[in-house]
C-alpha cells in the first residue's frame, strides 16, 4: 500500500521562470527516458516478481522513489511556467528573445493544463504504457532497468547543459546522482546472482536442446563491401562461457525462396491473383 | 545502401497450419520484443553513431540481419494461416477444438491482411516507433540492445513452448540462437571499452561537478515497514569504482511542501481559485 | 513524497484461477475506466492545483489511494493466471470449455509478461496518458473526476457480474464501495463551493463580455424530422441562474459558404487547382 | 441519416492571418477538449442509448451541431494560414517577430496539409478515438459530456485570451456560449431524472449486496503528516442520501503481503527464480 | 452545416445476434478500412479544398453519406450484441460452440460500452486520426480516397463471407455497392481533369528543374540474384507521357559512406566517443 | 534476405546546417508520407503477395530501395544538426534569427537522440505501423502505393521550397524523381492487368450476387441546398464498364428509425434506463 508525506523529496527552486525549459523538463516526466516510465516499470515488475522476495521489495521501494521524482519535476515545470504570458502575441511583439522562447514553449501548457505539468514528453506526445518493460524474467528486467536509468541520466545531463538557472541545475544534479545509483543497483542484482556469465544467455532456463547452438556464437557480416569489424565479439570465449565467438562473413541464405502460390477465391483478392 | 537476395535467411516449414499460433508469432514481428523493433533500433543507432566507426558498421550489419528475421517470420505467419476458414461461424459449429483455436485467432488476419502477416503484436496493436531507443550515447544504446535481445529470447523461448509443430520449433531454435549471440555482441562492446566499471555511470562524460555525488551511492528504503533488502547494492565498492554503497533507511524529505498560490485571473481557472 | 508499506490495501483471494477473467480485470488497471488513470489524473491535478490548498491535499491523498488499488488489482491478475498452461494447444484439445476460456485469454499474459499484470486494457491496448484530464480549473477537474469514478464503478459492477469467484466478488465489492465514495467526494467540492449554480458555467471566471450570451441558453434542434425532445433543458431557469432555456428549432446557418479560392503556385497543389 | 447545407453554422472572419494561432485553434478541433471528440462522443452515445428515446434524440441532435463546429473551426484554421510563407527560412531572416510566430507554427500545416486544418491537437498529435466516452450508462455518459464541455469552454476562453483578432474573438465568443448551453443541457438530464441524490452512486442499478458499503462513505487520509482536509466530504449526509460521511485517518492495510512464490520452469524466467 | 433525420440510410436487420460478428463489424467502423476514416477524410479534404468548388461540394456530400454509414453499422453492432450473456463464464460451460463464439467476442462490448458499438477496430484498437489523408493536392487526395474505398470494399466482401445472417448479408451488399460507386467517383475526377497522363506525376505543379529527371523513369533492381521483373514499368512510354521507362540493374551507390566523426563533449555521449 | 553496402544510395551534402530544417526532414522519414512507411508497406505486401510472383519481386525490390532512402535522409538530418547549440538559451539571446530557428527545432534532437535522426514526424510523433497498408488484394495494394508515393512527392516538393541549401535541394530533387517513377510503377501494374476498367470494382472477385448493384452507380447528393456537382461521375458509362452513372438527389432514407429498447438489469445501466 502507498502513503504520502507533504514535502518534496528534493528542493525545487526556479530563479528565472522559462516556459521553453518547462517544455524541455517534460521529457524527464513523460518521455521514454522519464520518471513515469521508471516508476511504472518497477511497480509492474514488482507486482509480477517471482523468486527471491528481496528483489520484489527492492523494485517496489525504488518504484516509490520514482513517484517522488515525478512529483518534484512536476513542481519544477509549474514554477518555470509562472509568469508565462496568457497572450503570447502581444508579448511577442515586444522582445524578440522573449518571443523566440515563447515560440519554443508548449502552447498546451497555456491552453490545456493552465500552467502546470502534463504527462507528455518535450514534443507534447503523451506517455504510453507500452514502455513499461516487465517480462517476468529477472535478468531481462534488470537490464531493462539499467537501460532506462542510462537513458534517464543521459537526459538529465543534457537538461543540465540546457539551463543556466542555478536552482534547476541543483535539482538536476540530484537526479543525475540518483540515476547513478539506480544504474548500479540493478546491475548489482546480476552480479549478486553470479554475474553476466551465469545469467547469460537470458533466459538461462531455456533448455539447450531448444537452441540451434551452431548459430549461437557467430557474428554475421551482412555487408557486401565492408570487412567484419573485429572486436571482443568476433573471437575469444563467449560471455556466457559456453563457447567461442566466430565470424560468418559470406552470408549464405539457409532458407527457401518464399512462395505463397495463388490466392483463394473467397479471400478478397483480385481475380488475377486467383486464376 | 540496402540489397536483397531471394532466399530466406532460414528455412520456414509449417507442418500443421494454426491461425492461433500465427497470432502468437505476431508478437515476434510487431511486439516490443520483436524484430521490427531491433531492426529499426540498430538502424537508427547506426545512422546516429559518432566515435569509432566500427560500432556503426556492426550496428548496420546486425540491423540488416534483423530485417531478414522479419522476412522469415512473416512467411511463417502466412503459412500458419493457410487453410484458415473464410467463414469462421460455419466451421466453428463443427468442431469445438477448431472452434476455440479460431476464436483465439486474430480476425484481422482474415478481414484486413488476407491471410498474411501484419506489423502488429499478438493483441493486434501496431508497432510504434517510440520503441526505437537511440540516444547517441554508445553505452546507453548497447544496454538498450541487450535488453531488446533479452526480451526477444524470452519471447522466442515461450513461443517454442507454445507450439508442437516441428517446423516452427526448428525455426524458433534458430531465433533463440541468434538472440544468444546478439545479447553477447552488445555486451562485448562494453567489455572492449573497458568494462562496466569504466563505462559507468552512463554517460561517463558528465562532469563530476554536475552531480550531487553525496546522493549517488545510497539505496533508498522508501518502505514504512520493510527492512532494507541487503545485497550487493547496500554495501561494498560501487560498480563504477568511485565510491561505496550505503543505505538511507529513514527517508527524510529534502524539499519543501509545494505551493503554487492563487491562480491568475486570465488563466481559465474558477473564480474561487483566483480570489 | 511517496512511501510504501508491504501489505495490500485490501485482501485478494482467487478461488479458481481464470486467465480469461485475468484479461477482463486488465480493464480495471489499464482501461480508461481503470486505476492507473485515476491515480495519475489526481496526481497531476494535485501538482497543478492553485487556490485553496485543501483541494490539492485531497487530490494527492486519493491519488495515493488509487496507486494502492493498482497494486491489489495487479496481484489479482497474477493470481488468476496461476496454472495457465504454457502450452495452450495441448491443453485445448482436451477440454472444450478450458479451450474456449484460453482462447479468450490474452496471449501476452503468457508471451510477454510471464503470467502477471500489464498496464493495458482488456484488448491489450496500453494505457496512454492523454487520458489524464487536468485543466488547472477546479470545476472542470472535479467533473472529470466524477466521470472517471462513474466509469470505474460501472466497470467494477460489470466485472462483478462476470465472475462467480467468491474472492473476486469480495474484492470487487470493495472497489465498488470506494468508487461510491470517490464519486461523491469530488461532487462535494462543488457543493462546498456554492453548488452547480455558482460554479456554472465553467470557467466561471470568463468575463460575460467574452461570451455571445444570446447563444448561451437555447437547445438547438438539428433534426429535419424529429420534434424537439422537451425537458428540463428546453424551458425554465438555466442551471447557472443567469437566464431562461429556450429552443431553436428551425436551424438557420449564421455563417457564410466557405471558399478558399485558388491554391498558391508554391503550395504543392495540382496545376488544375492553381490555374 | 445525416444531411448537409452549404453555409457554416457561424460566420468566420480572420482579420490578420496568424499561423501560430492556426496551430492553437487545432486544440479546439483535435484536442481532447475539442469538437471531434464531442461530436463522436455524442454520436456513439446516441447509437448505444437504451431507455427513454428522448435522450438518444437529444444526443444525436447535439452530435450534429458539433460536426458543424468542426466545420467552422476548420475554416478558421485555413484562413489563419493564408499567406503563410512557403519558404520559412527566407522570410524569417527579415523580421524577428514574423520569425518567432512562424517558429511557433506547425510545420505540417505547410508540409502535410497544404495550409489547411488537420485532425490533430496543438502539439500535432492526432486525435484518437479512445477519448469517445460512451458507457451505456446514462448517468456516467451525462457526466462525461459535462466534463467535455467544461474542458471545451476552458479552452475556448483561453484561446479568446490568446488572440487580438476581432473576427476570431467573435467566433470564440459563440463557441463559449454554446459550451455554456451544452454544459447545462447534460446536467439538466440528471436533474430531470431526480437529481444527483437519486442518480448516485452511478450505476444506481448495482444491487446493494454487491457493495461493501462499510467502505462506501469514508474519506481516506493516506498522508503520513497532513491532517485530513475537512469539508463537505468528511461529515454530513452523503450526496446519495444513503449514509453519513466519515474519515479514516490512520490507514490500516486490510490485505496480505503479496507473494507469488517461485516461477514455473516453463515460464521463461531465470533459473534463479525457479529454483 | 450538418443536419440529421431520424431514419437510417439503410435498413438493418439481424436475424441471429452474434457477438463475435459484432466484433468483426467493428473493423468497418473503426478500422483503417472503415467508415469513420472515410467520413473524416472527405470532411477534412473538403475543408481544405482549393480550386474548382465542385470538388469541395462533392467531398462534403460523400463525407455526409459516410457519417450515415457509421450510423447504421453502429446499430448493426448493437443488434448483434443483444442477448450476449453478462456472465460469460456460466454460459460458456454449457455449450462449447457458444463458448468459442464468446471467446472471440470483444470483452469491452460488455465491460466498457454496455452492448453497443465503439470507435475501435476488430482488435479493439481505437481509430486514430492520423489516417485522415488530406494533402491539399487534389490528385493525391483522390488517390487516397480510391485506396480507402478499395480497402473498404475488400473488407465488406470479406465480412459478407464471414456471416450467414441474411440481414447482415443484405446490409453488407449495400455497403459493397456504395463502395463500388465511391471508388469510381474519385477516379472520375482524375479522368475529368484529363486523365492520369495529365495528372502525373503528382504534384504536376512541381517545376521540372526541381526534379533530377535522369532518375525519374528507371526501375531499380535492388536484388542480388533475381532478374528484373519485366512489365509495363520496364519499357515503353512512361504513364505521364514525358519519357520512356528503363531499368537499372546493377545498383551502384551514388553517395558517400556516411561519417559523423566524433561526438561533442557536451552532447551526452560516452567519453570513448568523444576522445 | 537483406544485405547492405557501405555507401549511401545518393550523396548527401549540407552546406549550412539548420536544425529547423532537420526537423522538417523528419516528416520524410517518420511521417505518413515518409520512407519508413513505404519501405514497410512494400515489404509487408511482398511477404503477403499471392498470384504472379513477379509482383512480389517488384515489391521487395522497391522496399529495399526505400530502406536506402531512410538511410540517406537520416544522414541529412544528422548533418543539419551539426553545430546545434547544446545550450539553446544562451545562444538564443544573441541573435533573434538563430533564436527563432532554434525555437522551431525539435528539442528532442538535442535531449533524446543526441543530434541525429529519429523515427518520428515533424511534430515529433513516432511513426506507427498502422499505416502499413497491405490487404492481400493486388489492386487495393497498388492504389495504396500510388497514394503513398503521391503524398511523398508532394512532401518532397514542399521541402524543396522550404530550403535554400543547395545540397539539400540536390538531394530532394533525387527524391522527387524517384517518387515520380514509383507512382507510375504501381499504376503500370494495373495497366498491365487490363487497366482500371478490368480491375474495378476492387475486389473484382466479389460475386455480383453479393452486391446490391441497384446502389452501385449513383452519386448521392446529401446536401439540402446545393445542386449536384455535375461531372464524369454523374452520367456516362461507369469506369468498370458495367453500368451508367446516375444521380440520387432527394435523399430518402431506406432504413428504420433505430430503437434499442430498454437496458437489461444486469448491464450496468441506470435504473431509469431499465425500468
Amino acid at each position: 500500500m502507498f502513503h504520502h508525506s507533504s514535502k518534496l523529496q528534493y528542493e525545487v527552486r526556479v530563479d528565472k521562470p522559462n516556459p521553453q525549459f518547462a517544455n524541455h523538463l517534460q521529457q524527464a516526466i513523460g518521455g521514454i527516458e522519464g520518471e513515469i516510465r521508471v516508476a511504472m516499470q518497477y511497480f509492474f515488475q514488482a507486482m509480477g516478481a517471482r523468486g527471491d522476495a528481496k528483489y520484489r521489495d527492492m523494485l517496489m521501494m525504488t518504484a516509490t522513489e520514482e513517484l517522488s521524482h515525478i512529483e518534484f519535476l512536476g513542481h519544477a515545470v509549474a514554477l518555470n511556467l509562472e509568469g508565462a504570458p496568457a497572450n503570447i502575441q502581444e508579448k511577442a511583439a515586444e522582445d524578440p528573445v522573449v518571443n523566440a522562447i515563447l515560440s519554443g514553449a508548449n502552447p498546451r501548457h497555456i491552453l490545456s493544463s493552465g500552467l502546470s505539468a502534463m504527462p507528455v514528453n518535450a514534443n507534447g506526445v503523451p506517455f504510453d504504457m507500452s514502455h513499461v518493460y516487465a517480462t517476468g524474467n529477472l535478468g531481462a528486467d534488470m537490464l531493462a532497468n539499467v537501460t532506462a536509468e542510462a537513458g534517464g541520466r543521459v537526459l538529465a545531463s543534457r537538461l543540465y547543459n540546457m539551463t543556466d538557472d542555478a536552482g534547476m541545475k541543483d535539482m538536476l544534479s540530484f537526479l543525475i546522482a540518483r540515476d547513478t545509483m539506480h544504474q548500479q543497483q540493478w546491475l548489482a542484482v546480476i552480479e549478486e546472482l553470479g554475474g553476466m556469465e551465469k545469467q547469460l544467455p537470458i533466459p538461462n532456463s531455456t533448455p539447450t536442446e531448444n537452441e540451434a547452438t551452431e548459430h549461437s556464437y557467430y557474428f554475421l557480416n551482412t555487408s557486401l563491401d565492408e570487412p567484419t569489424p573485429e572486436g571482443r565479439w568476433t573471437s575469444g570465449k563467449s560471455l556466457d562461457g559456453r563457447s567461442e565467438f566466430s565470424v560468418v562473413d559470406k552470408v549464405k541464405p539457409l532458407g527457401q525462396k518464399p512462395d505463397l502460390g495463388k490466392a483463394r477465391p473467397d479471400s478478397g483478392a483480385q481475380n488475377e491473383q486467383i486464376g
